[in-house]
């Protein structure tokens, strides 16, 4: 077979080629079951082992501490935007920082549940970097604090997680880290919930990661859904309602994928931050001496998956852009095109992408500023 | 390869093995696109051109009118025990017939949300039958009246669903039809919503369909998460959150299936039906006729799908159970272990299941009686 195309879909997103064949191996008989995975009881032994190797095996890879529950939900990022308020709000205050589209919805959602500030929001900033922390207008008394640690659209990224106690706020810290998870480590001391949709870095769309320390478990409002409850589903080991057993299986794999995964003498997490490091430091600084291409974001705001870019002042016409994408698309270079919402160009640029596909982006880049510039 | 064990799961449960053949095939370049139906958008034309053939044959398959919109959405018939009462009660009264576990569990969730009355209860007939309909408790001013149509735990099927408006309700009608979704056509004008988790009948766990009368949108709570609100999803085309794509996908190669399958003259859903139809009748025949085995709900409820059961009388021990089930796998009879709640046994016959299986399953219960009757 020849190689495949490089795929740089925001999302759902390349998934490792190694995880897909196996999964397609395995499809009519998983490990001699005579079952394909998406045909066994979620209660039976055979999946109650997949699933709990994969949670063993990220809560390895994240260095999840002990008094954090890993829990299997269904419903993606903009689900959560309600089930966290639903889960930890206790009908009282929340603090948002808004960083870009995802957080500035989740604002929106909680405030169905809650009394929501926006504690900052990078619209001051032009929506090109994180406001400061020591900026943040935070409440003593908020339930939470809100942020998304990467910004899928804006290309926005949390180098470090604020220490929210140092600015003086008790209250726990949730992060909606679907579009980074597993890109680098979470310092957990600063999180009480981490939460994020599958299918960015880990595997099929529909299935929702969530990490919440125990003690903010049992809070829910009463008209909390049961299935959504977070003390519910973690007392039934994320069975309550029929977790997407096919979509754990598949992360179960990419976690192994991970944990296997060599780079720069490095293994594991550690080696796919190097890889992530070294993949958007090239294609930064292609963007960043482009005559013809530009990333708007501040340096150090710059998000490590998710790179929006921009043809430049009057080179920036419908059709030049579209020309772009079609070239982009002959050459195998596939989903490039920038979030509606926005326009331009992005190039997401997950775990399983490779460095030869940054680098064919990269060469891609220059040669049509050659010819277009 | 030889022959596939037969999968008598009552969910997540055995799909057609040219499905999972198709599936594999296709894992690393769906109809040369370069990528995964895991990996591609759910807004690029490729999965959007999945995603529409699916909904287009469902609506075949189901002859669903035209007044109705198709949803596919997430969390399975647990999430939706509160995503219906969020959408449907306005706050107001909702009845409930209760015909097994299932309709008790959306009785109890939708009472969160809403003043509920048990209309009926199938425990008045020792669980064995479903309270005639001429007996319901229904109120005039109930903002919907709700029902499972196939109890999948205790083996009860409505053959007919009940005409509301001839018992004097002017309320819509809402069924569960989780477990039986296209094992039989669907009466639409007794029915004002429909929704079933699709790893029974239909493929992977963590899709919910949903199909909904127009004029029932728009009229959800305000504390319903907009994610789960039926409005939102329908003008999204299912498409307001990530939908769970590949899920997605496997249902559409099981609609495909259905549409091509044949059986007893007849194509599409009338060939399935009639080869359930004889399925049934061939386990329950046997089960009647056997000194050693039963099954206990009255004939005119029994469903086509789940047949629980249980060894007679002084037969029905632990051991024998366990050595029943043991045999079984031995020959290759996979998962039918009775629901944890009811013990005993319980022979899943979906859609998947061929008429070869359930004469295997035969066989077996006739040679074990032999042997231990």
């Amino acid at each position: 077979m020849n190689r495949r195309p490089f795929n740089f879909s925001a999302g759902p997103a390349a998934l490792p080629e190694e995880v897909l064949q196996q999964v397609a191996q395995e499809m009519l008989d998983w490990h001699g079951s005579g079952m394909s995975v998406m045909e066994m009881s979620h209660r039976g032994k055979e999946f109650v082992s997949i699933c709990e190797q994969a949670e063993a095996d990220l809560r390895e890879l994240l260095a999840v501490p002990p008094q954090f529950r890993i829990l299997f939900m269904q419903g993606g990022g903009l689900a959560e935007n309600a089930i966290v308020p639903l889960n930890l709000s206790r009908g009282g205050k929340v603090d948002v920082v808004v960083s870009g589209s995802w957080s500035r919805k989740s604002a929106q959602e909680a405030g169905r549940y809650a009394d929501v500030r926006i504690a900052a929001d990078a619209k001051s900033n032009g929506q090109r970097a994180i406001p400061a922390a020591a900026e943040w207008q935070l409440r003593g008394d908020a339930s939470y604090v809100h942020l998304c640690s990467n910004e899928t659209i804006d290309g926005l990224e949390f180098h470090e997680l604020p220490d929210l106690k140092a600015l003086g706020c008790d209250a726990p810290l949730v992060i909606d880290f679907s579009s980074h998870v597993l890109s680098r480590p979470v310092d957990w001391s600063r999180v009480g919930l981490a939460f994020g949709g599958a299918q960015k870095n880990i595997g099929p769309a529909g299935l929702t990661l969530v990490i919440i320390r125990e003690d903010l478990l049992g809070h829910a409002l009463p008209i909390c859904p049961s299935a959504f409850d977070y003390k519910t589903v973690a007392e039934a080991q994320s069975m309550y309602n029929t977790p997407p057993t096919f979509s754990i299986y598949v992360a179960g794999l990419v976690f192994q994928w991970l944990k296997r995964f060599e780079y720069g003498g490095k293994t594991g997490l550690a080696a796919i931050e190097q890889r992530n490091i070294d993949k958007a430091t090239l294609l930064y600084q292609a963007l960043d001496h482009s005559a013809l291409f530009e990333n708007r974001v501040a340096p150090d705001c710059r998000s490590r998956m998710n790179v929006p870019f921009y043809l430049r002042g009057t080179h920036d016409t419908p059709e030049l852009n579209q020309a772009f994408l079609d070239e982009a698309r002959e050459r195998q270079l596939l989903q490039l095109k920038g979030h509606k919402s926005v326009g331009g160009m992005r190039a997401s640029i997950y775990n399983a992408m490779s460095l030869e596909g940054v680098h064919a982006l990269v060469d891609f880049l220059k040669d049509f500023e050659t010819r277009h510039g």
